[in-house]
């Protein structure tokens, strides 16, 4: 059993916040294994940090210990904190459309205990995909996306992941999500975009890549926010091109970025390393 | 000696292109040592191609050769050409402001023979750095802009680069070129622009990056045109960075990139191995 | 339909090669589409080129074709050379342990038309796999190897692999085939090897990268010889690492880079962009 | 004045370190603004750390500071530590032979302020270098290695180094030092080698890389230790190379490989961001 806890905080910056959690974790028979902290600068910056303990030794239940924590220490340093426990793994569910290649990834490097989650179903508005899910033991939904009731799918596919979704990743799924969609799921819905945002926001990046000439293409995880393709980055990564490649090989190749980028991405979600401060992303990892 | 010379070619493509160019070397006694060719579609498409021979066992002065070449070949294929021998080197002139990082690269390169050509000056805005270049034996010339009369600031600078330069290097000149100097070195103004283009264009682009929170900062090359940043893309690179740096520590890494992206450029340049097409550049590298 | 021809050919540099072999195939209608050369030198070295044409306007058949070239050029030339056709698309069998990346990679691709050949079956020492392979619609069949008669084994892989591979890809097997063997498919075997060749030789790469403390992790495609990981390189790539991963960790992030490494090899075998020589490979991609 | 000292940690792996240094800091007015830390495993592992802190508000003496640590925390975790202070910045001497990338590249770096560490001199066994090195106003001492008396010339280099150097660059010094030599400096000889070690140890890799027909060529910067090319590696990095390059082309490319593994290495040395481990590094970068 894997008895993990992670602790991440969020605070203003000043002298004691380590000490202040580190002896209350050791107070309490946690033994820490990982540190991580960032800040801003420490004169009135912002203080981040990931920690992870060992929760065998615990004198305390989980939730004697989250309150003890917010009365000894949180309150005093003014923290937005959260406790996560790698015994409870979160729930995900994927939104694709018809490409299949991020999806995969994603389902296979699940399949090989390499995403730290449970896959809960996969949603499309198109049946295209639907045996290789199943092939992975997941279940599929269809859920078409009628152009002039979209608020009838999207009411849908909120029944669908009402208690089945921690995180929704859109593995390239087609559709803009509604305002309303958004803000149901807050910090909780990453999308892979096929450019090094913010270069070629909106549709068809590549044929935008391709006309411009660029000799990198790239792909982008991010947070989904209200306002398309803006949100607060998570990873990315580039591929060189050549003047050889038509729109169709940029394509190709950036499928392979886009894989990669957004299964790191998601592992980073799943393993509580990522805090969202002021549209940028701290990632410990 | 370097007998090496660069035939460059731009034409509709059609049958027997490569065979009437190499079949009409090989009868002069051209030896072909490398060619590349490119095709943006084998009907109606354009064909481009890059070839280098040797000299020494022409039949014909260079001149009758060329003269021969028209007639025999390019005529008939409709054909943008130009030949250019190693023996004949590029003469540069680098204009900068303060930043050293990429003129030094430039200087230090060209000092060993890894830039084949010949830096005939340097000029600033700013007389920062006339020791550092004149350390390698190369003259420099402070030009003073004054904001209220730019014309005679770029006036003396066409004075000096006349007759004195191929290719003009903007090596981090933090002035914008008038259109009318832009027009008239066309194709022959190469400018390191300190972002992924197109990403962050314009002013302080490390800042921009560090706001948006990406993952990743580069550098572009590409040929000055008459709108700010837009031109032909030459090359590009990125490095990647976290949320730890901050925007100086961006700038102290994108320099690096900065410094070797240029060096490419110009090398590629000074070689003979680009061609502008459309505002996209085919590079045989 | 695809009607590309590819020709590859190896012979002494001498002029005229480029001439002879483009108007050849100009006056029997070939059109070129593409065209690379490579030389060690013009004076003594060796000769490579590969060169696309299309078919549809030939003057000939194939074999008239074939027979043609041989007595107009290639005699002259001393080359060494071969003609393949895009329609007669390479079969390809695979052989597999128990890691499944590599080989999944590869289905996947090929599954997407990405891998121009016809995967005609895996074949595996261990039964693990069958249902992942089956999934693709692809042949599986189980060879049991007993270490006290690997040569029955062999012998059984023979009689399977008999007139339905052009090429045999090793994508992580775990056995070392005989020189017989070897010697059966040359230049036909490409092997995945997972480190940064020369460097962790033979078992357990990872644990030798780890134990050495490198920074980078790699693998290494290459033709299988009758010397144990020591034939012509075709791709190698790396992935950064430190100091937190153990050796499980440089595996899960090795994988990634095995697997991108031999599909890209397997396609450029398929594609005859490769050419050995003396125990290095010219690839032109 | 930069305020910030370090605090290097290792120890057996047990609960209660961070709990105890933090606090220790923490009480005497030491304020953490960094901290990272490692485990080679929580039970029966060994523990590094790297902190630092701000000095202004500290309620003790440096050596007081130090003794209250060690009688406080440090006996009882049977630390291995030190405490270096960014106002006391290293000395640098380096080594060279007759190539100056690597050289140049750490003057450069140095003279922009971007290697926290004063560089006291150069010494060299070729005459070569001096007025570039002077260029930076940094002493050059030229020392010849007579190949009878290999002592003598340590013995006058030694000289030049004591109380100079607490740490020796070999940006490219072509002599192999002496075991005594080695000895006297444990750990704070950096030397860059130009291959992927452990691929290509000894002398010209770029030749053994040419004929292996690797891929990639790569330059690692290690610690040295009595066994040549075998002490343990701080960084790495690689660049891809074709079959179109030669040996020559293969170390052009190669040195701008060199020059930056080794400025990094030595930045991460200067800053006290190295801890050695049996033969390993931890990097806390």
């Amino acid at each position: 059993m894997d008895n993990t806890a992670r602790l991440l905080i969020t605070c203003p910056d000043k002298p004691g916040i380590v000490s202040a959690v580190s002896t209350f974790l050791y107070n309490h028979g946690a033994n820490i294994t990982a540190l991580d902290q960032h800040t801003t600068g420490p004169e009135g910056g912002t203080f981040f940090m990931r920690l992870e303990f060992q929760t065998p030794h615990l004198d305390l239940s989980r939730s004697l210990l989250e309150r003890a924590f917010a009365d000894a220490v949180a309150r005093q340093f003014s923290m937005q904190w959260r406790i996560t426990y790698a015994r409870e793994p979160k729930k995900i569910a994927v939104l694709v459309s018809r490409h299949d290649h991020a999806l995969l990834e994603m389902l296979w490097r699940w399949s090989r205990g390499q995403l730290p989650g449970v896959i809960t179903m996969v949603i499309s508005n198109h049946p295209d995909l639907e045996q290789a899910v199943r092939n992975f033991g997941v279940p599929f939904h269809h859920v078409v996306v009628d152009k002039n009731d979209k608020p009838a799918a999207e009411a849908r596919m909120r029944e669908l992941l009402h208690g089945n979704a921690d995180v929704v990743v859109l593995a390239r799924y087609m559709q803009i999500l509604s305002a309303d969609m958004v803000r149901h799921y807050p910090g909780a819905i990453i999308n892979i975009h096929h450019s090094f945002l913010p270069a070629f926001v909106g549709a068809d990046p590549y044929r935008q890549a391709y006309d411009k000439g660029v000799k990198l293409v790239g792909a982008t995880a991010h947070y989904v926010t209200e306002e398309l393709d803006m949100g607060p980055i998570i990873e990315q990564d580039v591929v060189r091109v050549s003047h050889r490649l038509q729109p169709a090989h940029l394509r190709e190749l950036g499928r392979d970025v886009e894989r990669n980028v957004l299964a790191r991405a998601v592992k980073w979600h799943l393993e509580d390393r990522i805090i969202v401060h002021e549209n940028r992303t701290v990632v410990f990892n």
